[in-house]
């Protein structure tokens, strides 16, 4: 069969894969998360709820919601040879390229590996998310000369994660908030790294393949490199007038100001990025000091008022991971990791309806002929 | 701009990119790299013409022919740490898991990381260039317990490639052999692979991700793993009835059978697959031993017969691989290390015309409504 074929930049607008995950109704502005809206979620549900609502395809009972907290805290261990790896990587290794790296390491511990069937991919998606805290806090500190952390067993999931990237137990509200973060990250419909996944994936390649491939395409500042260009920026400036004068003078200069737009939800407000904005100004009274959150605000009014352009959840995610005392290169790992779950769930599916993915192109370029 | 979608399973179909590199020309049945044909120019020219042809965009002067040659083995070397870094990694880990994570690894090396520029990313391509081939042997050679082995700068790149695979350097014969491979499987459109590479670099992420994923996407069985798969399928035969039964069995159980069929190509046989055979029969005439042709040719015929599929590339590279002696487990590194230029070109090309790829999907899941 003959197909009529056309060509949208980026693939934009084209429909790449059908799935029963997730889907961002721009009509009804809702991101749908198997089902439910992922802003009612996040309201009442935790990270480990997602977790389990992605890869069982309904959310917990109060015993599955134990069970799940005490199945990964069980993974949270990584082999000792992991950890000497990351001892071998130059200090000036990226963060993401020293987590890409463990990640991809991790796949010679698979006594599985060729095995993809959904139940023997579910058990490998648990494992990874028990053990990817540890990988993202790890390969950082040894890679910048730090000490080995320990997990914490006695800590929730996503308390020992922020224990682990900061050294700090957390408060309650910090332990909240993070969580939050956690669960607006987790998935996403097909963005660019979950797309890499799938791609990867239906060569019948494996789920520590496409999650290597995943972090290469987060990496960059177009995708999950954002929050943390985010925060460098808001670093540049002091008072809420610095901010809105180097905005200002980034526009003029026709510079790319990260934190805004999203190619899907176009001239709306990420929802995610509202529920971020509610986090930021919680942990502003908590502190005392609201100048993040102003600048923020006046940086919002800013792009509205140029561009027509509203912020995206990273535009929120970076003002809280520092509030929260993280440190900036930890963000775009902290976004792999919370997505670790979408990204299996997606893999998941890949592999139980799998038709390999193998576009064309649009040659544009000379013939020659040649003489033999 | 609202546009109209349409669903094509695995982008069948579906043009994802301009590109000035390579077309497969159905009509015309020529495998375009750079305005020539590729089958044209493997008659006469070497691999590292083909990879000036790619990166240059031109076919190389005899000054830069030997110019290129100079400068790859000036970047035969590859650090003592990397090295290190497969000694840790756990003696099962699959060849292509090993590559991979040598290439994630050797990312924190490169001093200009964050510069995408076409001149840098060029001068990254031919340092790859040259490392890859040592990477793909000594990952190999540590994980399963070797010596390392040294690069030989006296031989030519495609002879030292042999000598580090093998041990043994090569005859003539063997060298213009192996080196005709490389060029066969240096360029190719846009496979998975390329296309994985192609769509991580378009979130600004860097030559060293993109080829981090286009690894992992060569690994999976219905792309680059297809050429061991086929060996392991000859090997399982002493005679050639006993290939026929083999294959007559497995059409019957309606198992896949690798080395068969192309998307693209259709019901005609990838040219390429025919200088692989005649490269067999070449090595066969050597050896005075003609076993190996002569159960592919029945091979061949019945898939011709049974499914009107016809052989590709990966059919008959595998029992040329075979017979210059190369281990099965190192023939899709070796693909990977051959299409390095390709996708060095592609990232190029994305980085210099660069959309983030970000496509939509087809929800098929359930709707649910969560009281708050």
């Amino acid at each position: 069969m003959k197909t009529e074929v056309r060509y949208f930049s980026g693939l934009d607008g084209v429909i790449a894969s059908e799935t029963k995950i997730s889907f961002l109704d721009t009509v009804q502005g809702e991101i749908v998360i198997r089902g439910y809206d992922l802003i009612k979620l996040s309201k009442n549900q935790s990270y480990l709820d997602i977790v389990h609502l992605l890869l069982e395809n309904r959310l917990p009972t109060v015993e599955e919601r134990t069970s799940i907290a005490d199945m990964l805290k069980g993974e949270y261990h990584i082999p000792a040879e992991v950890l000497n790896i990351f001892r071998h990587l130059p200090q000036v290794t990226h963060p993401m390229d020293g987590l890409r790296t463990g990640i991809s390491a991790l796949a010679g511990y698979d006594n599985k590996i060729d095995d993809r069937s959904s139940k023997i991919n579910k058990e490998r998606a648990y494992k990874l998310l028990g053990k990817v805290p540890n990988i993202v806090a790890n390969s950082y500190r040894i890679i910048n000369g730090q000490d080995v952390i320990e997990p914490m067993n006695k800590l929730s999931y996503s308390a020992n994660f922020f224990y682990m990237l900061t050294g700090k137990i957390p408060s309650l509200l910090e332990e909240m908030i993070f969580d939050l973060s956690l669960v607006l990250y987790s998935e996403h419909e097909m963005p660019n790294s979950t797309f890499t996944a799938r791609v990867i994936a239906s060569t019948q390649s494996d789920l520590f393949g496409a999650l290597t491939g995943a972090i290469a395409s987060l990496k960059g500042s177009l995708h999950g490199g954002a929050n943390e260009a985010v925060m460098y920026m808001l670093n540049e400036a002091k008072t809420v007038a610095e901010f809105e004068e180097i905005l200002h003078k980034k526009l003029y200069n026709k510079e790319k100001i990260m934190g805004f737009g999203h190619r899907v939800y176009m001239k709306k407000m990420d929802p995610r990025a509202l529920m971020m904005k509610k986090a930021l100004k919680k942990l502003c009274d908590e502190h005392g000091d609201d100048l993040l959150l102003r600048m923020c605000a006046a940086g919002e009014k800013i792009m509205e008022d140029e561009k027509g352009l509203y912020p995206n959840l990273d535009y929120y995610a970076a003002p809280v991971y520092w509030m929260l005392g993280i440190p900036i290169a930890l963000y775009t790992p902290i976004f792999f990791s919370s997505r670790t779950v979408g990204l299996c769930a997606h893999v998941i599916e890949q592999h139980e309806h799998n038709r390999l993915f193998r576009p064309r192109v649009l040659y544009t370029g000379e013939r020659h002929s040649l003489r033999n």
